[in-house]
């Protein structure tokens, strides 16, 4: 009685990569995001003053939290141990604050959605912090700025 | 033994508001990502053939159990109990594909983080499932688009 | 340039019911999870001698833990605040265990995913902590028993 | 003041077999688990027209993330690194839907669990999804098909 | 063939208790774990100077995280949605460093558990940050210091 | 216009130590938490009575569960794949309970913080279970016992 009568299964449906037979070795990516605001928020960013208090701890903290939490956020990514993860916070010009997360493990696949994940749940962190104060925040752009390792060897968003 | 001898404590700390006396009305937020990637890849997106399969079904999969993972992303956000949370996903010329996030509660405080996390993490995916064949996919937006509810009212991205 | 060119939204798509107007009621749901395996693996169960110890205890606290993560696991569920959770276990004849999960809370959906879940990774548990002495082991039902509250009120599996 | 008077502990006490000195091999796993519906259900989920949308890109997912989550989820089972996770849909005779999970890894303890918990989750998902349309679905069964890998080696449902 | 043949249920097995009927008021708790380390430890955590960094905003970060997750933790808390999070540091004499956790929350039953499960996360993670300077550092207490609300009332360790 | 005008970063961040290239090694760490209760509390303890039940399995299921959750609670902490946890439960005089927690991992680094979480997370446990018939009831002390492996050797709390 339980013989298959249809699949509905095709080629289109979603499933992991399978990284099985890939090889273990160290892989690196950094990411970033550009979170714009106000001229008085970015100066309250920089020296206090805003509602919910201190924000480039938390900031940092919540991007490194969620780095390790990308397999359960993005259904497709494999399980990973990552070995390292930073956060840096930089200003940039015309009231632009950049978040960098870098991240590294020894694996079989790569950590450009962890470092993608930690950026961007950091830019968010940031957002939260400053919206009391500065309602059209916006995230500018989140993008991969580098990777290295793997059998597709290193890339970088300047020499592709 | 035990008086305080000094308190570590300022006003800069990182706390949650606390909305404890806050009246429970009806809250719902919009928010978007937008994110940018090759003709050829867009292609793919609607009519398949991306590696990891069906891309459209998981990013709505993915920003749905995202928004509600917000006060586990997001240190400073209260938890609550979402009564709605919806993701669309649209194609906008120039090869963009935007991801609205529409989340909704009766609670003590808004949910403008959820939709934004909820889009966030919807967009992370969708870069996921496409950076296999397009590297410099990039989020180049992620912003509010409304908010209702609260004491604060109504308030939108065009007319603040 | 945002204007929306196409929607890849229909129907169709899958999205959590909006319930931000439903009533606030009390519901409560019953679930049992079944499991059937050998007569001496039963006498194990009963007795002691399984090789990762106290099996019912074990059982009986991953299905608490596993009702309250239902939101996590189940993507289309809401996040709910259950009252109440108990899990009991009782011998049937054939060498079956059922397993009984029922949860309650006052809110705007029902609970039955919450003790389909708890049941379900009880017996999990059962089926973890056995597979070691009875390999062909089987959970040979999950089912709802009754539900009661919410605008369509009481049903029970024996009278609909 | 602090030498131990009383043990209460024994060897009937829950806990995880310690895996430390075993081999690290490739082990697999595939279960299932069968959802049993009306006619006129399986036709909408064949079909489309239930009220959450789109049940098989759901279902599919939410086994790939619950297979993830397994050591949260079954308290004795060990943390893993899966590399693959599949999970299929098939139509059996008699108003049956069959879900099969396969998780593979390299590693020091099998990924049986793993394949079971994806299957569960995963029919759990599609009752969600159906049930407002069709109170009695039930899942009648969740085992265990194969497994390779380990000091056990092989086993098959069909051949012990 | 299944009516039940023998209940393995006792009055002894672990269970939620049934706050379904209790009334929804306003509960408050306050808790603290004290941590006793060296005077050079101290003086690193006060100044600056250890090698993970940023000590007292990682250690409120993690506090009001923990809290949070309280019922993932403890297995027969319920879920709960906490209005307020706080986590103060203060130095007190003989090199012992006392983080206070207060939550609070309109609901069915107390935030005990909430206070101490973020006082303790809060203390194991400034051990965590000090433990490369000083491997003798040691958590000397963890306990509630006043609760508020509820049937019971207030509560306080100094008058009972 | 995206040059980096000013870092927001110096030597005192947040940051995850990188171990990207420490040795996998086999490391086992034993921490201890202690609780100290009333006489009669100490007697429903060992005797059963407890409101919520069988309070030795919940404790010990609880430290074994939050060992695995160390690196999402502690925000430094690595994901670590631990392959023992023990969880053991000792009287000692006083009215004092001892809880021990003992991890294993071959891995790159050590895992003191999974069993001292272990340890206080099943202490807060037996505090939960408990407090209802005794509201002074205190964890007095959470320590490392000993570590082995690694670059640093072994230590014990005895011989430094």
């Amino acid at each position: 009685m339980s013989e298959t009568l249809t699949h509905l299964d095709s080629n289109g449906n979603a499933h992991m990569i399978d990284v099985s037979d890939k090889d273990v070795t160290k892989r690196t990516a950094t990411a970033r995001s550009v979170v714009k605001m106000l001229p008085e928020t970015l100066k309250k960013v920089i020296e206090g003053g805003l509602p919910k208090g201190d924000v480039l701890a938390t900031v940092r903290i919540a991007g490194i939290q969620a780095a390790k939490k990308t397999p359960e956020l993005i259904p497709l990514c494999h399980p990973l141990m990552l070995t390292k993860i930073t956060v840096g916070i930089n200003v940039l010009d015309d009231c632009r604050i950049e978040i960098l997360c870098t991240c590294a493990l020894s694996g079989k696949t790569g950590v450009e959605m962890e470092a993608l994940t930690g950026a961007s749940v950091a830019a968010l962190t940031l957002y939260d912090m400053c919206k009391a104060v500065d309602k059209g925040i916006t995230i500018v752009e989140t993008s991969l700025l580098e990777k290295h390792g793997g059998k597709s060897g290193s890339w970088s968003v300047n020499n592709g």
